[in-house]
Protein backbone atom coordinates (compact mmCIF):
# COMPACT_ATOMS: atom_id res chain seq x y z
CA UNK A 1 0.00 0.00 0.00
CA UNK A 2 2.85 2.47 0.35
CA UNK A 3 2.52 3.14 -3.41
CA UNK A 4 -0.70 4.04 -3.35
CA UNK A 5 -1.76 6.71 -5.91
CA UNK A 6 -4.79 8.86 -4.63
CA UNK A 7 -7.05 10.35 -6.94
CA UNK A 8 -7.50 13.40 -4.71
CA UNK A 9 -5.11 15.08 -2.22
CA UNK A 10 -7.69 16.41 -0.25
CA UNK A 11 -9.05 12.64 0.26
CA UNK A 12 -5.48 11.32 0.78
CA UNK A 13 -4.85 13.90 3.47
CA UNK A 14 -8.22 13.27 5.32
CA UNK A 15 -6.87 9.47 5.14
CA UNK A 16 -3.42 9.99 6.18
CA UNK A 17 -5.12 11.57 9.55
CA UNK A 18 -7.25 8.85 10.23
CA UNK A 19 -4.82 6.20 9.95
CA UNK A 20 -2.57 8.56 12.57
CA UNK A 21 -5.68 6.99 15.19
CA UNK A 22 -4.63 3.86 17.14
CA UNK A 23 -5.82 0.71 15.53
CA UNK A 24 -6.85 2.59 11.97
CA UNK A 25 -5.21 1.08 9.21
CA UNK A 26 -4.92 2.72 5.67
CA UNK A 27 -7.80 0.49 4.03
CA UNK A 28 -10.01 1.12 7.51
CA UNK A 29 -8.85 5.06 7.01
CA UNK A 30 -9.99 4.90 3.55
CA UNK A 31 -13.55 3.08 3.89
CA UNK A 32 -14.01 5.66 6.67
CA UNK A 33 -13.75 8.53 4.74
CA UNK A 34 -14.99 7.50 1.65
CA UNK A 35 -18.44 6.88 4.12
CA UNK A 36 -18.00 10.64 5.32
CA UNK A 37 -17.72 11.77 1.74
CA UNK A 38 -21.36 10.12 1.49
CA UNK A 39 -22.71 11.96 4.38
CA UNK A 40 -24.46 15.21 4.46
CA UNK A 41 -21.89 18.03 4.61
CA UNK A 42 -23.27 19.47 7.68
CA UNK A 43 -23.26 16.32 9.90
CA UNK A 44 -19.64 16.15 8.95
CA UNK A 45 -18.94 19.79 9.72
CA UNK A 46 -20.51 18.30 12.99
CA UNK A 47 -18.13 16.03 13.19
CA UNK A 48 -14.60 17.24 12.81
CA UNK A 49 -16.10 20.48 14.89
CA UNK A 50 -16.77 17.74 17.85
CA UNK A 51 -13.62 16.60 17.46
CA UNK A 52 -11.94 19.89 17.83
CA UNK A 53 -13.72 21.47 20.58
CA UNK A 54 -13.47 18.28 23.14
CA UNK A 55 -9.59 18.93 22.36
CA UNK A 56 -10.06 22.66 22.74
CA UNK A 57 -12.56 22.97 25.51
CA UNK A 58 -12.53 19.87 27.70
CA UNK A 59 -10.81 20.58 30.79
CA UNK A 60 -9.88 18.28 33.89
CA UNK A 61 -11.04 18.54 37.17
CA UNK A 62 -8.70 20.21 39.94
CA UNK A 63 -10.00 17.92 42.28
CA UNK A 64 -10.14 14.72 40.89
CA UNK A 65 -8.37 14.53 37.11
CA UNK A 66 -11.20 13.47 35.73
CA UNK A 67 -11.97 14.81 32.35
CA UNK A 68 -14.68 17.83 33.08
CA UNK A 69 -16.79 20.65 31.41
CA UNK A 70 -15.99 22.66 34.16
CA UNK A 71 -12.87 23.43 36.59
CA UNK A 72 -14.49 20.99 39.13
CA UNK A 73 -16.29 17.74 37.72
CA UNK A 74 -19.83 16.68 38.07
CA UNK A 75 -18.90 14.08 40.63
CA UNK A 76 -16.52 16.37 42.70
CA UNK A 77 -19.27 19.07 42.68
CA UNK A 78 -22.50 16.45 43.45
CA UNK A 79 -23.05 17.34 47.42
CA UNK A 80 -24.85 13.99 47.85
CA UNK A 81 -21.79 12.11 47.17
CA UNK A 82 -19.22 11.17 50.33
CA UNK A 83 -15.79 12.59 50.28
CA UNK A 84 -14.71 10.31 52.95
CA UNK A 85 -13.81 7.56 50.47
CA UNK A 86 -11.56 8.26 47.43
CA UNK A 87 -11.53 5.76 44.83
CA UNK A 88 -8.13 5.72 43.23
CA UNK A 89 -8.71 4.54 39.36
CA UNK A 90 -5.97 5.05 36.52
CA UNK A 91 -8.08 6.51 34.12
CA UNK A 92 -11.73 8.34 33.32
CA UNK A 93 -12.65 4.81 31.47
CA UNK A 94 -12.24 3.50 34.64
CA UNK A 95 -14.29 6.25 36.16
CA UNK A 96 -17.18 5.44 33.74
CA UNK A 97 -16.96 1.56 34.19
CA UNK A 98 -17.13 2.19 37.89
CA UNK A 99 -20.17 4.62 37.68
CA UNK A 100 -22.09 2.30 35.58
CA UNK A 101 -22.06 -0.19 38.58
CA UNK A 102 -23.66 2.04 40.41
CA UNK A 103 -21.99 0.56 43.68
CA UNK A 104 -19.89 3.37 44.49
CA UNK A 105 -20.89 6.79 46.25
CA UNK A 106 -17.67 8.44 47.13
CA UNK A 107 -15.47 10.52 44.66
CA UNK A 108 -12.37 9.47 42.85
CA UNK A 109 -8.41 10.66 42.15
CA UNK A 110 -7.82 9.71 38.55
CA UNK A 111 -3.89 8.85 38.52
CA UNK A 112 -3.95 9.05 34.27
CA UNK A 113 -2.03 5.75 34.46
CA UNK A 114 0.31 3.83 36.39
CA UNK A 115 3.86 3.20 36.62
CA UNK A 116 5.27 1.73 34.11
CA UNK A 117 8.74 1.32 33.67
CA UNK A 118 8.73 0.12 30.15
CA UNK A 119 7.03 2.98 29.05
CA UNK A 120 9.04 5.42 30.54
CA UNK A 121 6.11 5.98 33.17
CA UNK A 122 7.50 7.39 36.94
CA UNK A 123 5.29 8.28 40.14
CA UNK A 124 6.38 11.71 38.97
CA UNK A 125 4.24 11.24 36.00
CA UNK A 126 1.35 10.74 37.40
CA UNK A 127 -1.15 12.45 40.10
CA UNK A 128 0.38 10.89 42.88
CA UNK A 129 1.19 14.17 44.46
CA UNK A 130 -2.13 15.65 44.39
CA UNK A 131 -3.74 12.08 46.14
CA UNK A 132 -1.55 12.96 49.10
CA UNK A 133 -2.48 16.37 49.68
CA UNK A 134 -5.81 15.42 48.93
CA UNK A 135 -5.49 12.52 52.41
CA UNK A 136 -3.29 15.25 54.13
CA UNK A 137 -6.65 17.67 54.31
CA UNK A 138 -7.90 14.92 56.79
CA UNK A 139 -11.35 14.61 55.44
CA UNK A 140 -10.97 11.24 54.35
CA UNK A 141 -11.28 8.18 55.93
CA UNK A 142 -10.63 5.63 53.36
CA UNK A 143 -8.39 5.35 49.70
CA UNK A 144 -9.59 2.54 47.45
CA UNK A 145 -7.29 1.01 45.19
CA UNK A 146 -9.17 0.17 41.99
CA UNK A 147 -6.03 -0.21 39.16
CA UNK A 148 -5.61 -2.93 36.89
CA UNK A 149 -4.65 -6.53 38.49
CA UNK A 150 -1.26 -6.47 36.47
CA UNK A 151 2.60 -6.23 37.65
CA UNK A 152 2.05 -2.58 36.81
CA UNK A 153 -0.72 -1.90 38.75
CA UNK A 154 0.56 -4.02 42.01
CA UNK A 155 3.65 -1.53 41.63
CA UNK A 156 1.64 1.61 41.60
CA UNK A 157 -1.00 0.22 44.70
CA UNK A 158 2.37 -0.54 46.59
CA UNK A 159 3.61 2.66 45.70
CA UNK A 160 0.80 4.47 47.26
CA UNK A 161 0.27 2.81 49.97
CA UNK A 162 3.35 3.42 51.65
CA UNK A 163 3.07 7.06 50.53
CA UNK A 164 -0.69 6.93 52.66
CA UNK A 165 -0.06 4.21 55.50
CA UNK A 166 1.12 6.89 58.29
CA UNK A 167 -1.96 8.64 57.84
CA UNK A 168 -4.77 7.47 59.72
CA UNK A 169 -6.93 6.31 56.80
CA UNK A 170 -8.08 2.56 55.67
CA UNK A 171 -6.31 1.25 52.60
CA UNK A 172 -8.70 -0.92 50.91
CA UNK A 173 -8.51 -2.68 47.37
CA UNK A 174 -10.86 -4.04 44.66
CA UNK A 175 -11.92 -7.49 45.98
CA UNK A 176 -10.20 -9.94 43.08
CA UNK A 177 -13.42 -10.72 41.54
CA UNK A 178 -11.88 -9.19 38.82
CA UNK A 179 -9.56 -11.99 36.80
CA UNK A 180 -5.92 -11.12 37.43
CA UNK A 181 -3.84 -9.82 34.39
CA UNK A 182 -7.66 -8.32 32.87
CA UNK A 183 -8.01 -4.66 32.31
CA UNK A 184 -10.12 -3.06 34.62
CA UNK A 185 -12.35 -1.15 32.13
CA UNK A 186 -12.95 -4.85 30.23
CA UNK A 187 -14.75 -6.44 33.09
CA UNK A 188 -18.52 -6.91 33.51
CA UNK A 189 -20.48 -4.53 35.36
CA UNK A 190 -21.96 -7.18 37.93
CA UNK A 191 -17.96 -8.51 38.86
CA UNK A 192 -16.54 -5.01 38.66
CA UNK A 193 -19.72 -3.66 41.26
CA UNK A 194 -19.00 -6.98 43.25
CA UNK A 195 -15.34 -6.59 43.63
CA UNK A 196 -15.61 -2.73 44.84
CA UNK A 197 -18.55 -3.79 46.95
CA UNK A 198 -16.77 -6.51 48.65
CA UNK A 199 -13.43 -4.33 48.97
CA UNK A 200 -10.37 -5.87 50.76
CA UNK A 201 -7.96 -4.42 52.81
CA UNK A 202 -4.82 -3.78 51.30
CA UNK A 203 -2.70 -5.12 54.18
CA UNK A 204 -4.48 -8.52 54.52
CA UNK A 205 -4.91 -8.98 50.23
CA UNK A 206 -0.80 -9.07 50.28
CA UNK A 207 -1.28 -12.19 52.13
CA UNK A 208 -3.24 -13.57 49.66
CA UNK B 1 -23.19 0.89 27.81
CA UNK B 2 -26.59 2.79 27.44
CA UNK B 3 -26.60 4.02 30.70
CA UNK B 4 -23.18 5.00 30.16
CA UNK B 5 -22.38 8.58 32.07
CA UNK B 6 -20.09 10.69 30.47
CA UNK B 7 -18.21 12.75 32.61
CA UNK B 8 -18.68 15.65 30.03
CA UNK B 9 -20.99 16.56 27.82
CA UNK B 10 -18.40 17.59 25.16
CA UNK B 11 -16.59 14.25 25.51
CA UNK B 12 -19.90 12.55 25.18
CA UNK B 13 -20.51 14.39 21.66
CA UNK B 14 -17.35 13.96 20.06
CA UNK B 15 -18.15 9.92 21.27
CA UNK B 16 -21.26 9.90 19.81
CA UNK B 17 -19.97 11.58 16.55
CA UNK B 18 -17.09 8.77 16.29
CA UNK B 19 -19.19 5.83 16.78
CA UNK B 20 -21.67 6.74 13.98
CA UNK B 21 -18.81 5.91 11.83
CA UNK B 22 -19.37 2.51 10.14
CA UNK B 23 -17.35 -0.55 12.41
CA UNK B 24 -16.72 1.89 15.50
CA UNK B 25 -18.20 0.81 18.94
CA UNK B 26 -18.53 3.06 21.39
CA UNK B 27 -15.34 1.66 23.37
CA UNK B 28 -13.48 2.23 20.49
CA UNK B 29 -14.99 5.93 19.33
CA UNK B 30 -14.12 6.68 23.57
CA UNK B 31 -10.78 5.25 23.11
CA UNK B 32 -10.34 7.18 19.57
CA UNK B 33 -11.53 10.60 21.38
CA UNK B 34 -9.39 9.98 24.71
CA UNK B 35 -6.30 9.79 22.41
CA UNK B 36 -7.06 12.33 20.49
CA UNK B 37 -7.55 14.56 23.85
CA UNK B 38 -3.70 13.76 24.58
CA UNK B 39 -2.65 15.14 21.08
CA UNK B 40 -1.63 18.70 20.56
CA UNK B 41 -4.32 20.84 19.71
CA UNK B 42 -3.21 21.91 16.72
CA UNK B 43 -2.74 18.45 15.17
CA UNK B 44 -6.50 17.26 16.94
CA UNK B 45 -7.47 20.73 14.42
CA UNK B 46 -5.41 19.78 11.32
CA UNK B 47 -7.39 16.04 11.63
CA UNK B 48 -10.80 17.86 12.22
CA UNK B 49 -10.12 20.19 9.57
CA UNK B 50 -9.01 17.53 6.82
CA UNK B 51 -12.39 15.37 7.07
CA UNK B 52 -14.28 18.78 6.55
CA UNK B 53 -12.06 20.05 4.04
CA UNK B 54 -12.35 16.52 2.15
CA UNK B 55 -16.30 16.71 2.33
CA UNK B 56 -16.92 20.43 1.24
CA UNK B 57 -13.98 20.35 -1.30
CA UNK B 58 -13.62 17.03 -2.46
CA UNK B 59 -15.14 16.91 -6.46
CA UNK B 60 -16.52 13.89 -8.78
CA UNK B 61 -15.08 13.82 -12.00
CA UNK B 62 -17.36 14.61 -14.61
CA UNK B 63 -16.10 12.19 -16.90
CA UNK B 64 -15.44 9.15 -15.26
CA UNK B 65 -17.08 10.15 -11.56
CA UNK B 66 -14.02 9.37 -9.69
CA UNK B 67 -12.96 11.48 -6.71
CA UNK B 68 -11.37 14.91 -7.88
CA UNK B 69 -9.91 17.93 -6.47
CA UNK B 70 -10.97 19.36 -10.03
CA UNK B 71 -13.73 18.79 -12.42
CA UNK B 72 -11.60 16.26 -14.50
CA UNK B 73 -9.65 13.86 -12.54
CA UNK B 74 -5.96 13.43 -12.41
CA UNK B 75 -6.89 10.02 -14.47
CA UNK B 76 -8.54 11.66 -17.30
CA UNK B 77 -6.66 14.04 -18.07
CA UNK B 78 -3.38 12.75 -18.43
CA UNK B 79 -2.47 12.89 -22.50
CA UNK B 80 -1.06 9.64 -22.58
CA UNK B 81 -4.08 7.48 -21.19
CA UNK B 82 -5.55 5.48 -24.02
CA UNK B 83 -9.85 7.01 -24.39
CA UNK B 84 -10.25 4.01 -26.20
CA UNK B 85 -10.56 1.03 -23.45
CA UNK B 86 -12.90 2.36 -20.44
CA UNK B 87 -12.81 0.11 -17.51
CA UNK B 88 -16.18 0.09 -15.66
CA UNK B 89 -15.51 -0.71 -11.28
CA UNK B 90 -18.17 0.00 -8.41
CA UNK B 91 -15.91 2.21 -6.27
CA UNK B 92 -12.74 4.82 -6.69
CA UNK B 93 -11.34 1.73 -3.80
CA UNK B 94 -11.38 -0.37 -7.32
CA UNK B 95 -9.89 2.20 -9.47
CA UNK B 96 -6.67 2.56 -6.76
CA UNK B 97 -6.31 -0.99 -6.80
CA UNK B 98 -6.16 -1.37 -10.33
CA UNK B 99 -3.57 1.63 -10.90
CA UNK B 100 -1.54 0.42 -8.45
CA UNK B 101 -0.95 -2.79 -10.49
CA UNK B 102 0.32 -0.75 -13.24
CA UNK B 103 -0.90 -3.11 -16.00
CA UNK B 104 -3.83 -0.79 -17.45
CA UNK B 105 -3.28 2.46 -19.60
CA UNK B 106 -6.91 3.11 -20.26
CA UNK B 107 -9.76 5.57 -18.16
CA UNK B 108 -12.09 4.12 -16.19
CA UNK B 109 -15.78 4.80 -15.38
CA UNK B 110 -17.10 4.44 -11.86
CA UNK B 111 -20.87 3.23 -11.63
CA UNK B 112 -21.10 3.91 -7.59
CA UNK B 113 -22.26 1.05 -6.88
CA UNK B 114 -23.68 -2.35 -8.20
CA UNK B 115 -27.51 -3.10 -8.67
CA UNK B 116 -28.54 -4.52 -5.38
CA UNK B 117 -32.24 -4.66 -5.14
CA UNK B 118 -31.61 -5.61 -1.47
CA UNK B 119 -30.28 -2.36 -0.72
CA UNK B 120 -32.26 -0.52 -2.93
CA UNK B 121 -29.82 0.03 -5.79
CA UNK B 122 -31.53 0.07 -9.56
CA UNK B 123 -29.63 1.19 -12.26
CA UNK B 124 -30.60 4.71 -12.17
CA UNK B 125 -28.82 4.69 -8.76
CA UNK B 126 -25.76 4.01 -10.78
CA UNK B 127 -23.41 6.07 -13.92
CA UNK B 128 -24.81 3.27 -15.72
CA UNK B 129 -26.51 6.22 -19.00
CA UNK B 130 -23.13 8.24 -18.53
CA UNK B 131 -21.27 5.18 -19.28
CA UNK B 132 -23.47 4.75 -22.80
CA UNK B 133 -23.31 8.42 -23.45
CA UNK B 134 -19.50 7.92 -23.68
CA UNK B 135 -19.32 5.19 -25.36
CA UNK B 136 -21.87 7.18 -28.08
CA UNK B 137 -19.24 9.33 -28.54
CA UNK B 138 -17.55 7.03 -30.71
CA UNK B 139 -14.26 6.90 -29.65
CA UNK B 140 -14.34 4.11 -27.71
CA UNK B 141 -13.06 0.02 -28.82
CA UNK B 142 -13.58 -1.46 -25.59
CA UNK B 143 -15.30 -1.70 -22.47
CA UNK B 144 -13.77 -3.83 -19.65
CA UNK B 145 -16.30 -4.78 -16.83
CA UNK B 146 -14.46 -5.08 -14.07
CA UNK B 147 -16.83 -5.77 -10.90
CA UNK B 148 -17.24 -8.01 -7.95
CA UNK B 149 -17.80 -11.44 -8.60
CA UNK B 150 -20.76 -11.08 -6.83
CA UNK B 151 -24.36 -12.41 -7.84
CA UNK B 152 -24.89 -8.67 -7.67
CA UNK B 153 -21.53 -8.54 -9.80
CA UNK B 154 -22.84 -10.53 -12.45
CA UNK B 155 -26.41 -8.87 -12.68
CA UNK B 156 -24.86 -5.70 -12.88
CA UNK B 157 -22.21 -6.77 -15.38
CA UNK B 158 -25.28 -8.48 -17.78
CA UNK B 159 -27.18 -5.05 -17.64
CA UNK B 160 -24.27 -3.29 -19.09
CA UNK B 161 -23.84 -5.53 -21.13
CA UNK B 162 -27.04 -5.18 -22.95
CA UNK B 163 -27.19 -1.41 -23.20
CA UNK B 164 -23.56 -1.85 -25.09
CA UNK B 165 -23.98 -5.10 -27.26
CA UNK B 166 -25.58 -3.38 -29.87
CA UNK B 167 -22.50 -0.34 -30.53
CA UNK B 168 -19.46 -1.41 -32.04
CA UNK B 169 -17.33 -2.33 -29.19
CA UNK B 170 -15.62 -5.24 -27.07
CA UNK B 171 -17.07 -5.94 -24.09
CA UNK B 172 -14.89 -7.55 -21.76
CA UNK B 173 -14.82 -8.65 -18.09
CA UNK B 174 -11.92 -10.03 -16.11
CA UNK B 175 -10.03 -12.78 -15.86
CA UNK B 176 -11.43 -15.25 -13.54
CA UNK B 177 -8.02 -14.87 -11.98
CA UNK B 178 -9.99 -13.41 -8.58
CA UNK B 179 -11.65 -15.73 -6.94
CA UNK B 180 -15.25 -15.97 -7.05
CA UNK B 181 -17.25 -14.57 -4.34
CA UNK B 182 -14.30 -11.81 -3.45
CA UNK B 183 -14.65 -8.40 -3.03
CA UNK B 184 -12.37 -6.88 -6.03
CA UNK B 185 -10.33 -4.41 -3.74
CA UNK B 186 -9.11 -7.04 -1.30
CA UNK B 187 -7.44 -9.10 -4.12
CA UNK B 188 -4.01 -8.83 -4.52
CA UNK B 189 -1.95 -6.84 -6.90
CA UNK B 190 -0.25 -9.96 -8.82
CA UNK B 191 -3.82 -11.70 -9.01
CA UNK B 192 -5.51 -8.13 -10.00
CA UNK B 193 -3.06 -7.34 -12.58
CA UNK B 194 -3.21 -10.66 -14.16
CA UNK B 195 -6.81 -10.21 -14.28
CA UNK B 196 -6.87 -7.32 -16.06
CA UNK B 197 -3.81 -8.62 -18.43
CA UNK B 198 -5.93 -11.54 -19.30
CA UNK B 199 -9.20 -10.05 -19.71
CA UNK B 200 -12.46 -11.96 -20.96
CA UNK B 201 -14.91 -11.83 -23.88
CA UNK B 202 -17.84 -11.25 -22.21
CA UNK B 203 -20.24 -13.26 -24.49
CA UNK B 204 -17.17 -16.27 -24.23
CA UNK B 205 -17.41 -15.97 -20.36
CA UNK B 206 -21.13 -16.26 -20.16
CA UNK B 207 -20.56 -20.38 -20.91
CA UNK B 208 -18.22 -20.88 -18.54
Amino acid sequence: MMTEKFPSRLLENAVNEFSKLPGIGRKTALRLVLHLLKQETNDVEIFGNSIIQARTEIKHCKVCHNISDHDVCNICSQPDRSGEIICVVETIRDVMAIENTRQFIGLYHVLGGIISPMDGIGPSDLEINSLVERVKEGTVSEVILALSTTMEGDTTNFYIYKKLKDYNIKISTLARGVSVGDELEYADELTLGRSIKNRLDFESSLSQ
